[in-house]
């Protein structure tokens, strides 16, 4: 035996997974097969500007997270607002930009109205959920059996309305409601409190960001792992006998009582299983698709729009940019902005020549911060669609059906292996939360299964 | 290099194609996971009964496939009508069973009204479907936004209706109108001429069995590349290189000037390919979930029910059973009765043990042709579900806003990769037409690709 558990996938789930089996005093080996670790967070610095990052992956801690505020603390990391600069944020709806400061976006009355009364219907369909098991909640096939963006063409009186849950669910989800479920856009925004906490900054999912980057949390989970990850260890294949695990990558093969995949559900299934996986697992790796996300800096040498009054927090219904944030260092410096292309934006931009696709998305913040933005001094992007080892982001979405019909096999485990990642949480679900305690719960399962 | 095409997959696309290559002058190689040649077309023999057989795959050919009579034909193989008994169809609707002939199963007048404006419709919207390109359909995101389960909902004005239509749809898609997008069950439709079309026996695509079973075109065609097919060489890896491609299997490695990836896409995405394929083909093999099918052959002395005046073809608004047909050889022998379980009803029933799924099956039949049901004399059953080298039949469908975002990914060759496969097709898109016309028009690509 090379260990009592092997873990696959070195992102914040499976090095939570690991650290607490090692704390329990098990034999545990990571598998991860990239160069790094980390998974969907990544910290990278900015050429030209000294001890200045960006995240290029996950990054944001906010109301309600307890756990990732609690894991942070427990590293000495500290967190700070995204809200610093103090400035309006803005809002571009059909082709008219607006500022506006609090938790609404400045729009007219009667778009306002009609956003007000279909976000209450949301909400008090979200409460219906049973965030366990979804595909119990109350009338889950009638919520199952449609798009939300059916819902939304059915509940929103005005188009203007409907295009504000468009760009919020791209915001959210990466990728269009008509990808998704109705019931998994509820259980979705039910898992992480409400859809007015998924959009926004204060008192939001958004609220604050990690002092040096949030990759951080994932490099200091992993130097007190040190010495049980192995990189650049791509999982090509798991089999399971008597005996235990045996779990092979395309150089070597390490054997193991247990294993928890720690990978999203559809790239689980792109690994070769032996015994072949139920079914019904099967099937829902097919049913478990990746929004899209290509995540862009622009460095400025300072903040310029704060002389402006402007936050550089935005929402456009047009891309290619539709949502950009201020992404500067607290402490003075350079001048940062996240923008981000999702959804189907990030495929056709993805596949257009880098320096088109960033004429592109400067040319769209000019929108937000005027003229100055075509010029950065320095600009970062990452395509995580094209990552062969993350293939979308945030995470996957569950399309119509996929809930009511093999939604229990998400997290039940399969004889010897046990699955963990984000997409298996309750709470939380596709944030770094999320990764957290499905982490700590498949660790759980680890420890009181039989042996 | 080992060839000039290497062809992944020895399905009746894959096959269809190398054949054309070898015509055309081409070293071709085709590599198959199995031990066996037919993919998704596999005839059986049944035991006890010298020369009788049972298809446990695709079986029928029917209105408008020349392709495959064409194809049959060329080998000397021979079709015979599906209805041969002459006696009453049978339906079983909310608990009550009634005989019918003819194509218009007997159900109350209302119902059939529904039915009947309902399908008016969406033959309506079906004729506006862009087979080559789904996505430039007028208003196709608005069709592609939401699910033919929500389409049901609204067209409908008769529960009695909607679950026709569900019934039906579990039938031709072995999945639930939840899963599917509107604008693909249109597509779908279209693409085998009409829903009608797909639904019937007499003119439609149940029309023909193939003597001896259709398993025997795999074969046939499989001889005819004698020497040219490795079985049991499942295809691990995909390299890319200025020089060509290289396939690399469990066991081997194989060099080729192009490849032909003729498997379902779900499968072709769990596939390793170097560099990484691009993000929007990745997309779509993360959105083409396959069905759920196990096809069942209860085996009688003889064809009992034919004395009741009944032919064994049955439909029923509740399972296990939905569909049944007569599967019994045209010249007399055993009586054969052919049970699908389809969509979520295979799932579950495979999770069973054999004994009781069987138990299952045959109380249910005892709905269409009486007690007698519950003896046989042998019982045949394929879970394609748990088939690794297809997981789930009887094909892909796509999800709500796959078409319109990601499917011009569905055939777009990608450097000197191919796709072939039934779900390729524009015409008879899922069935075995359709697989011969992806193979053909794969190795014509092939054959006019700049070398």
């Amino acid at each position: 035996m090379d260990a009592d558990v092997i873990v696959v996938g070195a992102g914040v789930a499976g090095l939570v997974a690991a650290d607490r089996l090692v704390s329990a005093g098990q034999r545990v080996l990571v598998l991860e097969a990239r160069d790094r670790v980390g998974g969907r967070t990544l910290t990278m610095p900015v050429p030209g500007f000294d001890g200045v990052v960006v995240d290029q992956g996950g990054q944001w801690v906010g109301a309600g997270q307890e756990l990732v505020y609690a894991e942070l603390s427990r590293f000495g990391l500290v967190t700070f607002p995204q809200s610093t600069g103090g400035g309006s944020a803005l809002v571009v709806f059909r082709g008219k930009a607006r500022r506006y400061t609090g938790r609404v976006p400045k729009l007219d009355p009667i778009t306002l109205l009609d956003i007000g009364q279909a976000q209450a219907r949301f909400d008090r369909l979200a409460a219906t959920v049973d965030l366990a098991q979804p595909w119990r909640t109350p009338r889950a096939e009638w919520l199952d059996g449609q798009t939300f963006e059916t819902w939304l063409r059915k509940t929103c009186w005005t188009a203007r309305g409907r295009d504000f849950f468009r760009t919020a669910t791209e915001a959210v989800f990466a990728t269009l409601p008509a990808n998704l479920s109705l019931l998994h856009a509820l259980f979705y925004a039910a898992s992480g409190t409400s859809l007015e906490t998924l959009i926004s900054t204060d008192g939001g999912a958004q609220q604050d960001r990690v002092l040096g980057g949030m990759g951080r949390l994932a490099e200091r989970l992993a130097a007190s792992l040190s010495g049980r990850i192995e990189l650049n260890q791509p999982v090509r294949s798991i089999d399971q006998h008597d005996d235990g695990v045996t779990v092979t990558t395309e150089t070597r093969s390490f054997n193991a009582g247990r294993v928890i995949v720690a990978v999203p559900p559809a790239l689980a299934g792109r690994v070769v299983y032996t015994p072949a996986l139920p079914a019904e697992r099967d099937q829902l790796t097919q049913r478990t698709p990746h929004g899209g996300i290509i995540k862009c800096h622009a460095v400025y040498a300072e903040p310029f729009w704060r002389a402006d009054g402007l936050s550089a927090e935005a929402a456009s219904d047009t891309g290619p940019v539709k949502v950009a944030f201020d992404a500067s260092p607290p402490d003075g410096g350079p001048g940062i902005i996240l923008a981000f292309l999702d959804g189907p934006e990030s495929l056709r931009l993805g596949a257009l020549p880098e320096a088109e696709r960033r004429e592109a998305v400067l040319r769209s913040l000019t929108r937000f911060v005027g003229p100055r933005a075509m010029e950065p001094v320095a600009y970062l992007e990452r395509d995580w669609n094209a990552e062969e080892w993350t293939r979308g982001c945030y995470g996957a979405h569950l399309p119509p059906g996929a809930w009511t019909q093999v939604g229990a096999a998400l997290r039940a485990p399969v004889g010897r292996l046990h699955f963990a990642g984000t997409e298996t949480a309750e709470r939380w679900c596709g944030y770094i939360d999320g990764a957290i305690s499905s982490g700590v719960r498949a660790a759980t399962e680890v420890l009181t299964a039989a042996p």
